[in-house]
């Protein structure tokens, strides 16, 4: 593939983003280094955007959901861009916005922009891929970008640090879904919304209460937002206007508590120190000598024959010298 | 201070101990590396222990608690060693140890050991004294060791990860206590103790049940393991007996599941991995040209003027080059 130049305007256009996107999902380091130039030069058009997290349990009627809210969004004259964070995801199938046809109309709207996520990829790899995507729609005028995520292993605290609002949708049969909520996933919601609430309003009103006092016994992670729980339908779409003014009402509350701006700076400082820390550990583990002892050393550590402060030490002495 | 040798059999010693443990809390290169040696000799003697976690809110009653609990557990020919982790704690006072009086019985116990939280130290500097200090217990023959902590910042998970149990003592004033859970505890504890029974044995059945239904809405993280709620008295010692049986029982499940032996393999590879990543950060920051550049990066990063992958990579080049 020839790196074909693309300037900060071609962003402007859909296929002109798209291949931004592929430049940032490339392997090659040659493109890679194209991405980052071609993100320095726009990074004054970005962080305008409201970022928007949504995780919910398979089932839980996700792409419906973002499908109908998506297109309520577009008709209120916003641009929305749709990505995801799957690591489980292949380009051959089964990632969760490979299909698009699973969203009908958002689809084929010439204000959405859907992406799936980046394939064959660490929950590292699709997580910086997947900042470095949204920065690329901001900067390409989408004012809404959706960040789905499966939650699988910790992908949903990699996508709450990503975004300004976290939404956890709910299944309305809270006997057995509240067994199933996955640690962590109430520590970062901002906002719950039990789904499907048009099958059975009295379980989803009852599921409602249910995380309500489950989100009590909490300390919230933003004293200025105690995270409220809604029931929405995804499917005829009940509850969606009022669950974008709740999301509207969360950035005027944290905008104005001063935890918005906070927040989005600390989440640059811990992207930088993640990614410094993951290249630090990249030239360790690529050292020739700290490569030959490494499996050893580890096999002594886990085995209890070896302190890990020695190992450390005997490892990065080799690494510095 | 002269380096005086220690001998792995002086650690039989209570004197010889100690001094061990001067060396791995001191701020002297050679001590350290002296405490690392010693370690490695040790290494074979480790292990064996049963390493208790102890948190619970300030009032809670941790003092007392561990004094009878202890003392119980001298009684049945155990030596126990009491360990602190407490960033927060100075030598001169202040150090929830520090104060060995609060442990009357404890304190002049010829079975047990007290060592107070090492102070002046940052949370990553108290985890690994801690760490190293506990296998030094171990290898002097201290058969179960407590680790208790103020549950300070991340000190709780800090402590979930260098030991087998983890027990959180909570107060029986549901009403109040509910609302002051702090973030991630209730996700490391093993085993609940609602303390004070004595006082509202009413009260502490309640919130027993409270507990129980807040841990029921969340998965375990060993799934061969049910977080239990006791109701305890610290100060009557009412239940103290039953939670060592809940604590032995633990060991059983935990050991035939085989979750014992994996959790120590994880918790010995994570922080070997994280005396790794700080070694390389802190070779990082002491670079000349990183450390001259770094803060203007910083503050371009946190205003989001300048991307966080442009950011890290101009740092690691020049580190690396």
């Amino acid at each position: 593939m020839k790196s074909l130049n693309i300037s900060p305007e071609d962003l402007y256009s859909r296929a002109g983003l798209a291949r931004a996107i592929t430049w940032v999902e490339s392997k090659r380091e040659d493109h890679q280094q194209q991405a980052r130039n071609l993100l320095a030069d726009v990074m004054i058009r970005t962080g305008k955007a409201r970022r928007i997290g949504i995780t919910g349990v398979p089932g839980v009627g996700k792409s419906t959901f973002i499908d109908n809210f998506g297109s309520h969004l577009t008709s209120l004259g916003h641009k929305v861009a749709v990505l995801a964070v799957d690591p489980t995801s292949r380009r051959s199938g089964g990632s969760i916005l490979g299909d698009k046809t699973r969203m009908d109309k958002l689809s084929v709207d010439p204000s959405a922009f859907i992406r799936p996520s980046p394939a064959g990829e660490t929950l590292g790899g699709v997580a910086r891929k997947t900042r470095e995507t949204l920065l690329l729609c901001e900067a390409a005028g989408y004012d809404i970008i959706l960040v789905e995520t499966v939650g699988v292993g910790q992908s949903e605290t990699v996508v709450a640090d990503m975004v300004d609002v976290f939404l956890v949708l709910m299944l309305p049969n809270a006997g057995d879904e509240l067994q199933g909520i996955k640690k962590g996933v109430l520590e970062v919601a901002d906002i719950i919304a039990v789904n499907k609430s048009d099958i059975d309003e009295k379980a989803a009103l009852r599921a409602a209460r249910h995380y309500k006092n489950a989100l009590h016994i909490m300390t919230p992670a933003d004293p200025s937002w105690l995270p409220p729980v809604a029931t929405i339908s995804g499917e005829t779409g009940s509850g969606l206007k009022a669950l974008w003014k709740t999301i509207e009402n969360h950035k005027i509350v944290t905008e104005r508590s001063g935890s918005h701006d906070k927040k989005r700076s600390e989440q640059q400082l811990r992207w930088m120190n993640s990614l410094i820390n993951d290249g630090l550990m990249h030239a360790f583990k690529q050292h020739p000598v700290v490569n030959a002892e490494m499996s050893s050393i580890i096999q002594k550590v886990a085995d209890g024959e070896m302190p890990a402060s020695l190992a450390s030490d005997t490892l990065l002495k080799t690494f510095l010298q």
